[in-house]
């Protein structure tokens, strides 16, 4: 297929060899697979997992367990705090197949106790220090009460924790920290309260060698990784499965700059904060990489420095910037590739072939 | 039509007195207005200019010309440098209207007087200062060479310049040294070569009085604004067209926080620092306002300090959070109002209607 435009590469091999290793790590822990979807969209990624025994998924949105209901997967969980304006569509979903929501305050599961109709399970999403949502573990009173509303319709199944700090984390020794820590909360919540532990992110799950503690292991970017992942220390540059194919338009060899087709409509704005050379702040919204017959290769030659509506512009040494020409397709490594691919229509396989995934309407 | 989950609002009568501001302000300075359309991506917020005798349109990809060419746009510039592996689609749009491009170097127009076979306009980007494409304008070799491959075929309109620099800006007098100095650079271009001058940003675009040494006015934004145009000073609070209405899915009152379903898929990861109470920076990824019966009062209740890829953080005072409740729905204030838009399915209407936009495939 040729490419014209910005277009989302996706390696297949790699994506496989990523689920595998971390197929092989839920089998080691003993605790069930069921990934996060939010990173690749795609009913056909998702096959991908079902050929390796995957049968569970986790998703953020109910539009996305419909997508993926309508894909085949019957037992997935909305790891997103129930809202209670879509409860018609959850009552539709759950007709259908088997579903898990996130509690974490009273005024939820009353609402949700009233509302649902169908049977379906419910976590009590624990805070193990993100600070973003869920319970504090110390809330005995409240976790309590959620409990006691459990029934034979909306069954208690556990507590679901994201330790989504990992993300600020650059050394194995920070990951383990909280690693440890969430453990520890977890661990005994459920000695206390019963019901099983799910738990995931993807530096903790793949970086942290005993997972046993868990019974469900929930990370999601790890199918394809990228740039802040590489970063993060979870994966190293030859696991990145995504690059954003872009054509040249214009280049600057005057201040060492390459202008791509490939904006913040097609990366995201998503950004991390580099040292350059004078040990100044730079933004990196990814890392140019070479295209080659069947993919790209691994070295770094520049970063997109700046990203503007369809623009990127790219430095790179004047060596680099000398090889470059109008008209070239260059890759870029994402910096954050959940949200570069939920920024495209569909992807491309870098044997050609087109992958359909979920798009808004 | 029941709002459940995060969705674009439209002000139609804010957007039109907008569009009639501008309109108001192209008469004045006796320039024509060719709005950039990348900022709403609708063929019906499209006919709202039609209405007000707007007939040319800029875009800034070739999807985003083929997309207005089939809403009946028949006057387009494509305001991106020339994409040189896309000449066949633009030979194709170039049968059935007019036309314009982007040169800025003696490659991209080589390749064109090989690759384009219909007529079509080109104009020159300049580089006023902004430092992302274009050509310095001091090189005068480099702008005969471009002008003297004009032909009948490949047509020299002008020069076309976008002083995005003005975005830095937070005060009306670095706004109007930026405006001076592109006009001076403009006319003396215009004076020497011929062409006509293309100019336009939405911040100089609102903000200066005499916009008479252009030919055509090209601002983008100003239909909806945002919060970054109201920092830039570009607008009134009252004149932003746009709000994303988001269901609350979660409360810490402990930590003066709403959690709504609203992210970075939702609003971008385009963000603005800020100074907090102790003088700290923060991030703004939007604003929280209060909705209403039809659309959305204009005081600001809070800040969306973190944004994940489904949720929104939102910082509120302990009398606002107080107030707030699970199911609510709240508006968002985006930073950025294009990036907003291109990650929906559709807009809604304050009064309730559904309006159609551009979306991937």
């Amino acid at each position: 297929m040729e490419i014209k435009t910005p277009t989302l590469l996706i390696d297949k091999e790699k994506c496989i060899r990523n689920i595998d290793r971390m197929v092989s790590k839920s089998v080691k822990a003993g605790a069930s697979l069921r990934p996060h979807f939010k990173t690749h969209f795609s009913g056909e990624i998702g096959n991908w997992f079902k050929e390796k025994g995957v049968k569970q998924c986790t998703v953020s949105s109910v539009s996305m367990a419909q997508y993926f209901a309508s894909h085949g997967w019957d037992d997935i969980t909305i790891a997103f705090p129930y809202n209670t304006l879509e409860s018609n569509e959850i009552n539709a979903l759950a007709q259908n197949i088997k579903l898990n929501i996130l509690i974490e305050s009273t005024e939820s599961m009353e609402h949700a106790s009233k509302s649902i109709k169908e049977k379906i399970g419910y976590f009590i999403k624990i805070d193990v220090g993100t600070h973003r949502t869920g319970v504090d573990p110390r809330n005995e009173t409240l976790i309590n009460q959620l409990i006691a509303d459990s029934s034979e319709k909306i069954q208690f199944k556990g507590f679901l924790a994201h330790a989504g700090h990992t993300y600020g984390c650059r050394d194995l020794d920070s990951i383990k920290w909280i690693f440890d820590g969430s453990v520890k909360i977890l661990t005994e919540l459920k000695k206390k309260f019963g019901g099983i532990i799910s738990y995931g992110d993807t530096p903790s799950c793949s970086l942290m060698d005993d997972l046993s503690f868990c019974d469900e292991m929930r990370p999601g970017n790890f199918v394809f990784y990228d740039w802040m992942q590489h970063q993060i220390g979870s994966c190293s540059l030859n696991e990145i499965a995504v690059c954003l194919a872009c054509p040249v338009v214009a280049i600057h060899k005057e201040r060492n700059e390459v202008v791509v087709y490939g904006g913040a409509v097609h990366l995201s704005k998503e950004s991390m904060i580099e040292k350059d050379v004078r040990g100044k702040d730079k933004h990196c919204f990814g890392k140019l990489v070479k295209l080659t017959e069947d993919g790209w290769s691994a070295e770094i030659l520049g970063n997109v420095e700046r990203l503007s509506q369809e623009h990127g512009i790219i430095k790179l040494s004047s060596e680099e910037v000398a090889r470059v020409k109008v008209g070239d397709l260059i890759g870029v490594i994402p910096v954050h590739s959940c949200l570069t691919a939920d920024l495209q229509g569909h992807y491309l396989s870098t044997s050609g072939e087109k992958i359909e995934k979920m798009t808004k309407n």
